[in-house]
This record gives structure tokens, C-alpha cells and sequence, in this order.
């Protein structure tokens, strides 16, 4: 039996940044999070790739025991072409081919229905919403977005937002997305749409954790060898709920320590290009860098 | 006996925020400084104003026992006139008229020379390399700078750096002084001019601590309304010594409370306008934030 659903895309990347260049690496907002989830859980991965996707991708997911029944086969896979300067923290696109992505609907296979945890990863909000039509009652649902949907699609972002128990999102998109540029400000009107959490990334900077009437501000690890940013918000989301499902404790202060985790592995992805860094990934690692966390925010 | 010297300015600041305005309020980076470490310790400040400083600063001043025998009176009070946009972390200068500022040279007085603990907060590097020179071997010297010196005085501002224990600056001019977009390489770059350690003020998001070896990463308060964050870089220098001053212990370990201690005044500071906030503060105030800085961090 699968731990967690995860929804999102399966992509072809090709990343430059000043630190080196990929083309058609493994990605994807999915892909990431299965990933990064998989050191703590079992997770059913629902995406679409096309008939061009390498097999040894196919591999790579397999070995990290990812369920991949979810995965549709069609036409090309959607392929990323970005790049980044010297200030990591953004993203720039140089080319967005869709491909099969452009008409992927959901379809939960019936197996996966029973799910308890599902983390709806960044995709077209309309597909996070169909997702949750087709589940039995999840009892736990975490969703991710980006700024695309802030500006395509911000009628069913707050429906998909209104049915989730964590929203997570970047400090940009948590500004843009509730006109503000105080991010407590942006965090309370978030909680009054319906999370009981809400996770606010802010890269090197770490992460704010919202609920009702408390906060936790996790710290954020020093990199001095940053090469590639790409899927850490992903990863972040993926070894979160990954460490929830695992722990089967869904308290404020668990959550705490699940904010932490997400920031290891995301912390060690950002250290390679690609998923080469998780692929090399393990459990010690992991650990060996969570007490380093606990050691820089020690007073 | 003091048991700090600080040297900076003190100003008359005209200032506007999206929450309001005041003119020729009490301002200065010794003004905030002194007042902040008056919560922990006695300090004697150096500076210089003009004929036209109203008597009533004055006595905000003493009441907060600040020792004013280092204060020249000459010509006009130094006046920044400036305003913040929505993005409160960047201030805009209107207008700096430099007056009595201008032509200041710093004399030590006899009984200031023999202080042990020196905060030089941000002034002309010069003076702060000055100021070294006149005193008798003080062994705790930490120096705050901003960008104007970087862009004006950069090889003074090396000197000056050269001889300090403890260096503080913000992300941008971390960024900037030392050509890379990376703290952890701006930090380390720091420490090879000679400091023992480097604290970057990254506003809402806490600050960082380098030494050696060692990493501290303290968390922002998560603050709903901001007013005013002028004065807020000096307030956290002016804490931080206060408490080492108070404490006399000059271990890492303690370097972390004193930069919480720090973050705490000024996030207090960023409440109000000008000193608004400062002057009504307590110690209980005070400890009750402590106190909130360690919920938020804990894990």
C-alpha cells in the first residue's frame, strides 16, 4: 500500500546556471517530490511523460520504489529550458514546450483512491482540484503552486487552496498572491481561506510555518556551493508531507520538525544539478545535517 | 565608569513610511545605539550636534543614562531627510544635509580612553579608524558600516575592518563589499581581514553569526506592522554590545543571545516612529520577546 499520492509534472529540464549547464535532465515538480519523499514513505505518483522519455528515468524513479502505475504515456514530454544568474533565487525561462502536459487530465487510478496523504506538487490548479473530486476522502492534503497560476488561473488556485489542509508557497508568490509585502499579513489571509497551515519558502532565508496561533521560523543552512536551485521548493514539499506520513503525527510541532527535513533535502539538492545530488542521497546524510540545523538555530 | 564608548552620528531625521511621517525626529546610528544598549548597560557616546538640537532630545538621552560628554555642539544638527516605499527594507534619501557633521573629527576624552567594550556604529570610517587610535587598547571593538562608505571610503573601511573584533553589516552590503552573491563567501572573506566574527542583518529575515567554525543562523520576528525600520540596524549593534557588556562573556555561545537580544530592541525599534517605540520599552518587554524568539525556534 502506497503512504502518499503525489500529483504533478514529470519533465525534461535543461538548466544553466553560472555553475554548469544540463540538457533534458530528469524533472519536474512531481518527479522532485517523489524523490525527496521516498527516503521516508512510499509514494503513487500521478503525471504524464511522453514516448520520448528515456528508460533510465524510468529507472531512477523505479529504484526510489516510486509507484508509477499513475503515469500516463503520450506524445512528447514536457520540456523546461531555463536558467538562472548570479542571484539563485530566480528562475528564468528561456523556453516552455508543454507537449503532452497541454491536454493531461487526471485520472486517480482506482487503487490509489484510498490514499490518505496526498501532496498536489505545482501543476495547473484545475488538475489539483480534479484530484481531490476523485480521492475518497484524503485526510490529509498538502498543495504547492508558482506564480504561472497566480497570474493564469487565480480563481481555481483559491478553490484548490480553500480545500487543502497546507498551502505552501514561495515569500515572492505569498506577496503577489495576496497583494501584500508583509508575509504575516499574507500568511493570516491564507489561514482564513481554510489551511491549518501555511509554509511560506524563502530559499536561503529558510521557512515560516503558520497556523493559527503560533509560528516556527526554520532556519536556513548555510551553502556556500550552490549549482542548481531547480526542485528545491519541490523537494522541500516532497521529504515534508514524506516525513508526516511516515510519523502518522499531524501536530503543530511534528510539523516543525517535517519543515526541517524538507529543508535538508532541499538543502542537498540544491548542492547538484538535477537530481544528482538525491540520487546519491542517504538516510545518514539526512540525518548527519538535520542536527546541523538544530546546532545553528541552538541559543 | 561607562562601560561602552560608542562613536556615530546624531541626527535629525525627517522620515515617511506607507504609515505615516515624522520631521526632524531624534535619529542617529549613536542615537539608536546608546539607547538601545541602555537596557543592559551605561554608555558614553561620541558625536556632534548642532546649535538648533532641540533640549528635549537632550534629555530623552540622560534619562536613559547615557553619559553626553563626548557630544560636541557646533553649527546645525546633522539632518537625513528620507522615506521608505512599501518594501520597508530599503530606505530613500530625500535629501542628507551634513551641517556640523561635516567637519567633525573625533576627540576621545581623557576618561572615555580606558573603556573596554566600543561600538563604532555607522559613521566615516575614518573616524572610526580614529577613534581606535585615540583609545588605550579597548579589548572589544565592534563596528557597523553602510553602503555609502562602501561606495566612498572602501579602502578605509578595509582598515577599519582589519582591527575590529566584530563586524556587522547587511546582506546587500555583505553582498556588495565583497563582490559575490553568496553570504557564507562574503562572511568568510570577512573573517580573513581579521575579525573574529561576522554578523549579517537580513531584516525580516533574522540575522547570521559566522565565526571560525561555527554557524548561527537567528530567526526574524514575525511582525504584522511595521512603522519605521530606521534606527533598526543600529538598535541590534547597540543591544548586542549592551548585553556582552553587561554579561562580560565573549564566547559564541553568548554572542547568540546577544544577537536575539538584539533582534528583540529592534524589532521593538520597527513598531513606532523614530524612538517612539524605544522610549516606552522595558526590560519585561523585553524578555517577553526573548522568550518568543526561542518558541519560534524551536524544533
Amino acid at each position: 500500500m502506497n503512504d502518499i499520492l503525489i500529483i504533478g509534472t514529470v519533465a525534461l529540464d535543461s538548466i544553466e546556471t553560472p555553475f554548469g549547464k544540463v540538457k533534458k535532465a530528469l524533472g519536474g515538480s512531481a518527479t522532485y517530490a517523489s524523490f525527496a519523499a521516498s527516503f521516508f514513505s512510499k509514494s503513487a505518483l500521478i503525471s504524464v511523460i511522453g514516448n520520448d522519455f528515456p528508460k533510465e528515468y524510468i529507472e531512477l524513479l523505479k529504484k526510489r520504489n516510486i509507484d508509477l502505475n499513475g503515469l500516463k504515456i503520450t506524445g512528447k514530454t514536457f520540456h523546461w529550458d531555463g536558467f538562472y544568474e548570479y542571484d539563485m533565487n530566480e528562475a528564468k525561462t528561456r523556453k516552455t514546450e508543454l507537449n503532452s502536459l497541454e491536454h493531461f487530465k487526471v485520472e486517480v487510478p482506482e487503487k490509489y483512491k484510498k490514499i490518505k496523504y496526498v501532496f498536489l506538487a505545482n501543476i495547473d490548479p484545475e488538475q489539483q482540484l480534479e484530484t481531490l473530486r476523485q480521492m475518497n476522502k484524503p485526510y490529509f492534503v498538502v498543495m504547492d503552486t508558482m506564480n504561472f497560476w497566480i497570474n493564469n488561473k487565480k480563481k481555481s488556485l483559491i478553490d484548490a487552496i480553500k480545500k487543502v489542509d497546507v498551502l505552501l508557497l514561495n515569500d515572492g508568490e505569498a506577496r503577489q498572491l495576496f497583494s501584500t509585502i508583509n508575509l504575516v499579513n499574507a500568511a493570516n489571509q491564507a489561514l482564513r481561506l481554510g489551511p491549518k497551515a501555511v509554509i511560506i519558502k524563502k530559499g536561503e532565508h529558510g521557512a515560516l510555518l503558520f497556523t493559527k496561533n503560533k509560528h516556527f521560523n526554520a532556519p536556513g543552512y548555510p551553502l556556500e556551493n550552490i549549482k542548481d536551485p531547480t526542485g528545491c521548493g519541490d523537494s522541500f514539499g516532497g521529504a515534508f508531507i514524506g516525513y508526516l506520513a511516515k510519523t502518522k503525527d499531524l501536530s503543530e510541532r511534528n510539523f516543525r520538525k517535517a519543515i526541517v527535513y524538507g529543508s535538508v533535502v532541499a538543502s542537498h539538492n540544491a548542492e547538484d544539478f538535477g537530481l544528482n545530488r538525491l540520487k546519491h542521497l542517504t538516510m545518514s546524510d539526512i540525518e548527519k545535517r538535520y542536527k546541523e540545523f538544530q546546532d545553528i538555530r541552538e541559543f
